[in-house]
């Protein structure tokens, strides 16, 4: 008998926004996995302080970059599959002997998360499940009290690495957008906005439901922006 | 002192979906109120059976329209809008005489939810509280063990009341999509996936974290959907 995989999503940074579910099967859980850039805990790992059962094996994955490159960068796409690769075998290695395993991931693990390559290579071979959670941008919008989207509005999640001309054309034809993947991408999401006629609108979101949460107008952002931020545009605000 | 309005994101369905600070704040709440269509016990306050307070007050309100109309029908409009001053003036009046109210929102209450009308009467004038919750949308793909969208994705969720040509040419121009407002509009939305070129990739989720929970292939699928459905199409699935 195998053990069971269980893909658990963190939520977005507070520990109290875990789901029910999610928190009665970490607190269950013999083997519990999760990734981290180079030198540091993790961002699952961090919501996850307090909640480990005692005694627990912890597997730490180190992603093989410490900042994001190119899609297309050939050398990234294959040190990305090897460590992949890697994280499932040992995961793996668990099931097989019987043990349980959880896999943290912040957000919601299908939604653009690391866990969705594990997800693929893990879930054809062992009984799996996966916990939705509460995304980042779900907490990023409730931080800057705006309602995102309404009634028939479209809204559109757009990657900041998309180069200008392509964002601005995106951001003209939606209601509401959420613009991820910010950090060094700012100066030219901020140019998308500005010829799409939408930087007025635009809110910027900084570690939403995290310590150092931070709201202002996208307007008055002028320094670098890390990793954990957004950029909104909520929806036609319908009178109603 | 007027009480706090705390606005909880009740999550898809299952109520272990529910956050452990939305489940914190419900279980103390001494009055709960909750939107409902009429004849029904309401989607919100069925995630919410078992978990109420004993003896809190039940504030039930009830939608004018058995099913949705075109947005702008200007009579269901001022009818929704008379509906949400009614429920806004019954919390006002628990806040005002110092009782502390939870609104019951299923998904995620600032994300096409009726709360978001509420929000907007009462926050500016009573101190008020948003809980984010779990999406229905992550429960369906989360229910079709689909993975939504990967790394540069651009993902567009999309209301199935738009127009066929205008369905068409928005799944055209992304990666990854979410129609809601299904129903009744199934056909239209099988027809516009068809010129997209995507109908072979769409898949039907119905009840998604619900009792019912059912995934197919929307291509198989012909009979009347219910409002609790989706089709997801899942984003460029880029192998690492």
């Amino acid at each position: 008998m195998s053990g069971r995989l269980a893909i658990l999503g963190m939520g977005p940074g507070d520990p109290e926004l875990l789901t029910v579910k999610a928190a009665r099967l970490l607190a269950a859980a013999p083997v519990v996995a999760f990734f981290a850039k180079r030198g540091q805990q993790g961002h699952a790992r961090r919501i996850a302080e307090g909640l480990l059962p005692p005694g627990c094996e912890e597997l730490r994955f180190e992603y093989p970059f410490t900042t994001e490159r190119a899609p297309d960068d050939p050398v990234y796409e294959s040190a990305l599959a090897a460590c992949y690769d890697r994280a499932a075998a040992a995961l793996a290695a668990r099931l097989v002997a019987g043990r349980d395993v959880a896999l943290l991931c912040e957000g919601d693990p299908l939604f653009f998360g690391s866990a969705m390559y594990l997800f693929d290579r893990l879930a054809p071979h062992y009984p799996t499940v996966v916990i939705p959670g509460v995304t980042g941008m779900s907490a990023c919008w409730t931080a800057a009290a705006a309602p995102i989207a309404h009634g028939d509005d479209v809204l559109t999640v757009l990657p900041g690495t998309l180069d200008e001309a392509a964002l601005a054309g995106r951001l003209a034809a939606c209601d509401a957008a959420v613009i991820m993947k910010v950090g060094r991408n700012l100066p030219k999401i901020r140019a998308a906005l500005g010829r799409a006629g939408l930087l007025a609108r635009a809110i910027y979101v900084e570690r939403g439901a995290m310590p150092g949460e931070r709201v202002a107008p996208l307007a008055e952002v002028w320094e670098a922006a890390p990793y954990f931020s957004l950029v909104l545009v909520p929806g036609r605000q319908r009178r109603r």
